[in-house]
């Protein structure tokens, strides 16, 4: 998919954490590290330090570029411990306090955590918390699984078995990284929704990341990703786990990271994001085969798909199209007129590659239909013959719950109509998706994924109220300069 | 006093709160108030607004003017209260949770609470929550008060009740305004350490806030202050008080609102601060005379004083210094030889007012005794015959544990030398403070007062670690661009 | 006069110039120079660089302190010349090229140029030049006078008698500050209608500054102002004067230098101007007594004026303003209600000083009048029981030819309306205005003074299209950033 | 080529100009086409708006995005032509008046020119003209060729005239837009070094563009570009041309604009750029095939080559790179130890596609072999068996002088190593450029390039000064702010 901002499903967060054997600068690791999963959140990031039991921390809204400068970064200083988040969801002036990594002070000891997913019991839990006395300045799951691991700490004694505790009583979708004043902890739920791996680096530092990029970035080696329910324990330079939680649920690894949310270069699970994305192409042009002159994608998330097509059917692959690599968050539209009149300033078709082609265009996902359709219209005004869509992952259809901003179907147009008529409504020849059948396939076997948004099965129970916090500001509109760099982004 | 950031003490706090009939545009009024109240508090700054239960805030590091553009007050919207704060203290990048107002989160309804002054019994009642499972995000003595709040409320019921009930148990400094779903409530504690007033608007609208300045610039009408240890409440357009805790203690407003911190339009506790300081210069004068041939004033805070010892001493009052309006924020000073070469870019004396004659120099403070000895060099240089120095309140001597910054005596020179070293130390011929037997006599006549940190004694019972919070991070040295501003301010 | 940018009269520029016996941070000493001088000039500000020939500049349209960060301070580097400049006038996005100093690339030697003044044949002098074939980037009269200078330059030989022979062919009001690539000249009109000094630098150093308090702020030492018509060239750390153009004409320097636009703490021609406007205030007193409980001044420029009034009349001075000191370049007005309810958040009256009072108000202009209504309105609000309103200047009546922006009479208040209806338009009890005998007569004796714009003659011819090149883009609409940058001036 | 502003060869300039029957927002339409020509330069852009013969006009030094606010568009306002530039090379502070559209106020009337491309007799043309009087602000040649159309504009009588004069004076390359007050003209170099197109919107207004991507970006319709040597002229709405120039030299079109400098989808001379350089991949795998696994590009400008490898030869085109889109002009590198660590931020090979993979990897272009260095020991990290470098262009060995800012050949690895020891210094299994016989092919048929930088001849005759304006400050250090840009870019 390309621009416009609402255009986008999002997922809500990237979390990273490291340890080291001795004082070093953790925080500019992790700003390497969240520039690095970057895409997976742009609204805000928080990076805490933890130097002897001692935290600093820095959260703002906004990208990691423009919220840690120089200044910032020296003033976190050195530690042993950082940890880092970038999050997607709240724009919004009043949710400062939801930015992340969560900082409770407590004279046990001060915890900073990091969390991606979503919980699908917060409500109640929030309810027994406050019951209990507990006050809330937030609007996150994320603070109540905080809460309930001070509160577990408090009982079990140790920061590893609090967070085991609180794993029997939190449910929904979670990867956390958990500082406290002399340990590291990373766990991720039982059924594995959201990513979570680790590496290590050459002075024997550790770190976790929702991607193996953000490993990258810093120079560390990937190891392998967090088992589903496994909770991982640094402590003086030791790694250790804890596998009590493994195994109880089967897995349920979101299967649209595979194909949208995570970046090319990531190994998830030991499946190359890359390569499944050309897998999906593979399967595309099996499921949903054309007669064609030329394979296009719509870039960059659409091109491996394209890629994998053309290998497989044999129709030949070419760039199709050109984006604007200084089109910023300033980009301004002036002129009515000019806009209506189809100006095309952030991606261009190349005339050349489509005019009087049968042409075959990949993208991962329809979620409006109106990008696809401006998109469309665009080839059909560079001389595109005929135009078959073709989408590396089935329909959404339903609500996540489990840590995308897709909690409702309202504006998914698959949701209301047909292939046909979605095909006829963004005005292409012909339109196929990949099947579920396949999907689960991406990464060369089935190995068990949540695919609920495609019309699966819920892994989890659902309350009623899921996702709507009784205490939730109605999301505001949201503020021009945030609204202008949406516009900026692709 | 006048430049150098570090030479300055620092109120805590502004705050202020506004409670309509009818929704209207709540943070706008409560913008001008905090534009107001900006003396008080100039690192950070938020407003909550209350639209029919329903909170939105906005709080961020920086200046009113510079938080608060058009996007955010629109977006904060209107409604029927606003509560809003500025804060000293803070300028750490970590701390953005400190930021004021707090806002909580409760199943029985949202709190948003602004608060001056500094509790005494803090550590005790933190250890005592925390105990309970209650959980601290901040490092603030006002997160303490609002816990309780929450905490007391669900036992009596009503907000007022639970203020009531939590000002049992909280000691010290307080001034406080709070929002809950339905109600206003602005509550001052028993000593009535700090100011609080209120006034009307010509819509009936009621409004709290520091200092009056705040009400003039909304264009409300102040009525009066508080009284020590009352509690307002604005329900439904009415407004009531409940007085249970009037008169518990004897009255002991900080004496230093009047000669440094309030603004000179500001009315506090029925006396014009302007006025206020003309009759310290009046009782320097008569304290203190000397020969002299012009009397001049350290501007701003120095001027009314100066013109009070000139009335009583006779000797002509002229301005003796210009103030460079444009130096900004983004003020920096090339050139180590430069500034040696006691380069004058904020305040510049005027040669013909002081050359060759006797100069009486009037300020408010002394505090490292830095920023006096470059103001006498520079009157020296400019041709004073002799300078005699007159401070219109007695020395610091002791720390403040009510709510401002000076909370160790290190640095203090008059802690550690006589009058006489002092005016050996800044170079000048005489120096001559305002006896603490007069300075209670400011408003005309003696109403209570405190007057600890000149070496009074401390109203309530202070504990060993007061004010030394064991989360509190070792304050960081500050961000340049936050040291850039001091710079710039005087 | 106080708030509201348009209610401003404006001086056109500042200069300055310095010259080295070795390289050395010039630029920093312009840097802080033009600090000193922003009062004359806030709209864009230059400074180039001459090192051993080579010249560096850095020109842009803001205040000092946003336009020199340290980068750009540091880039221009060392050298044994500067030329800095300050200028109002030109807002327009459009007027880059306007910016000075001018710098002129030629084969004999790059030239920079800064100019205070206005030249009153430059229709002319352009028409002609261009008839030669030399081209104009810019709508400047100081662009014109750089070609003159050049083409002499070439004729004559050397800089210094290019520049005496540019003299003789341009007309109007000039002070002159020119670096040749080995030289620093300086150059005053034969009517001496701007002011240019000169002083000295403990390495030797020789600077050039339009007031005195330029040269305090990098330490140097004031020696006295260049006399009508003088030329100083500094050369080989050596400094000598060209007085051939002096005595041609009588001296006509501008009188609104002493009541408004010059610094307090500046000597100009002899005369501090604090002291002057003390003067005018003593000579208020003289012409328009009054019985009355208080003298006050509005805040900065009037406070002198209103201490020389006290001092003659026996009527008590007081600070009748506070002045918020946070007010910046960003205050916005939220509200249309709040705003006509006369919400007061830049100049707030001290009620105490004038509540009950008969007030003398010290003020040292009325432009529109607008400004002066809403000053009165605020003090009749605060309890004033009469407002006696002294001007320490005559009424303005005529457009100035000569280097401020009042070029014509449109909207001058005094050109239509004789002093009791401008008295009853601003809403104060009785209105003086200080005659134009008492005028001349501010330095101690009349030394020869422009008084035009207050309805004495002009010095020189004046063409009909003065000020009205044929090139000039009507003046645009401001852009929001300068409109709220000037909104939030004083 | 990637990361690494020094690694780049800079294209000079992009020019836009339009011209419309009745007045229309002609400021946006150049805003949208000079950000669609962003990529032709980025430290520099103006737009001039002639509405009814008044030249508004508004340039900076920034990005398109940056400098054009809404408030500045809004200003600039309607009007009949426009007429616009970016531009690379001058990042100086100084060189404000370096910054194009060049604007010229003659009481003949304004003119507004915008050039790409540079002179070869800009010296001796600058002499002559310095000796007739005229003046020059800036070191462009750029000004140059503004003053001789002035000059011969009031000898011609007309501004096609004019610049058909013009042209027989100035030598080398040059394409230009100029607006008179009446008229908007184009003119290109008789050898055609640098392109220019022309097109038609739907309003019939006319345009005229360094390249087609930019009509594309304001919906108008490629006609075709100018002929070398002719100057078109708009009038009244009409489009006409003179030819007086045209054949008088054989065209020498720029090659490196195709392999390089232009965007893929546009269209030059009728060659779309995506199909020249594919089929430069085509004749790499003629000219230096070799047995491999798989084809990757250095994205964006390798790619297209890369598939046309991969077409030619059979083997595997893949992505071999993941661009982290959220590097911004803020990146900063923390931690010294963690760049030499090999920290990969910008640019992150996909181990999947090269482990135990022999790698053919293609690039346009290797300057001083650092950054193709760091690919290649990327890719060895990633698990690359071999790798295969294949330019798409011959090797730089000689200087441009016609408009790129490659005018010297210091820092170029090609011109003191040979092809074997290249490959060896940045550590690539083999490697291969594309002949200068087949460069000359990559249209379809052999149309006249010039190659002087490859080792062809030179067009024109080479002053020996050129480029070395006399005038021309010692190119200072870049502003940090500027290199953080650059940093940013790819």
């Amino acid at each position: 998919m390309t621009f416009g901002g609402s255009q986008h499903i999002h997922e809500e967060c990237g979390i990273f954490g490291i340890c080291s054997q001795a004082p070093r600068d953790v925080a500019g690791l992790a700003y390497y590290a969240l520039y690095a999963l970057q895409h997976r959140g742009q609204e805000s990031a928080g990076i805490v330090v933890n130097d002897g039991g001692i935290f600093s921390s820095y959260k703002d809204v906004g990208l990691v570029g423009d919220i840690f400068t120089s200044d910032v970064l020296d003033k976190l200083g050195q530690g042993e411990i950082a940890v880092g988040h970038v999050r997607y969801a709240t724009t919004g002036a009043d949710n400062i306090a939801n930015v992340q990594p969560v900082v409770i002070n407590h004279h046990k000891g001060q915890l900073a955590l990091a969390h991606n997913g979503n919980l699908t019991n917060t409500s109640a839990l929030r309810k027994e918390l406050e019951e209990k006395g507990m006050i809330f300045h937030s609007t996150t799951d994320s603070e109540v699984i905080a809460y309930i691991i001070v509160q577990e700490r408090l009982r079990c004694g140790s920061i590893e078995a609090a967070v085991s505790a609180a794993m029997d009583r939190i449910e929904g979708a979670y990867s956390l990284v958990i500082s406290s004043p002399a340990k590291l902890i990373a766990a991720r739920d039982e059924f594995g929704f959201r990513p979570l791996c680790y590496g290590t680096m050459p002075d024997g530092s550790i770190a976790f990341a929702s991607e193996s990029c953000a490993l990258d970035s810093i120079g560390a080696t990937l190891v392998r990703d967090l088992k589903p329910g496994e909770i991982a324990i640094v402590e003086d330079g030791h790694l250790r786990f804890d596998t009590a939680h493994c195994g109880k649920r089967s897995r349920r690894m979101c299967a649209f990271e595979y194909v949208y949310f995570a970046r090319p270069d990531s190994i998830v699970d030991g499946t190359n994001i890359s390569r499944a994305r050309q897998r999906a192409g593979e399967y595309l042009a099996q499921e949903h085969p054309v007669d064609a002159d030329v394979v296009i994608g719509v870039p960059d998330s659409g091109l491996d798909a394209a890629i994998g097509y053309s290998r497989v059917s044999g129709i030949p692959f070419v760039l199709g199209f050109t984006k604007n690599k200084y089109i910023g968050r300033t980009f301004i539209s002036p002129g009515q007129e000019n806009r209506e009149a189809g100006v095309n300033i952030k991606l261009n078709p190349i005339r050349e590659a489509v005019e009087g082609k049968r042409v075959v265009l990949i993208d991962d996902s329809i979620v409006r239909g109106t990008t696809s359709r401006r998109i469309a219209e665009q080839l059909w005004a560079a001389g595109a013959k005929e135009i078959h869509m073709r989408i590396s992952a089935p329909p959404f259809v339903a609500p996540c719950y489990y840590g995308t901003d897709v909690d409702d179907t309202k504006g998914l147009i698959a949701v209301s109509h047909t292939v046909e008529e979605i095909a006829r409504l963004i005005k292409v020849t012909s339109l196929g998706y990949l099947s579920r059948e396949r999907l689960v396939l991406l990464t060369g076997k089935d190995e068990g994924f949540c695919t609920a948004c495609f019309g699966g099965e819920y892994p989890t129970a659902i309350a009623g109220n899921i996702g709507k916090n009784r205490f939730d500001t109605p999301r505001p509109r949201k503020l021009n300069k945030l609204q202008n760099r949406k516009e900026g982004e692709e």
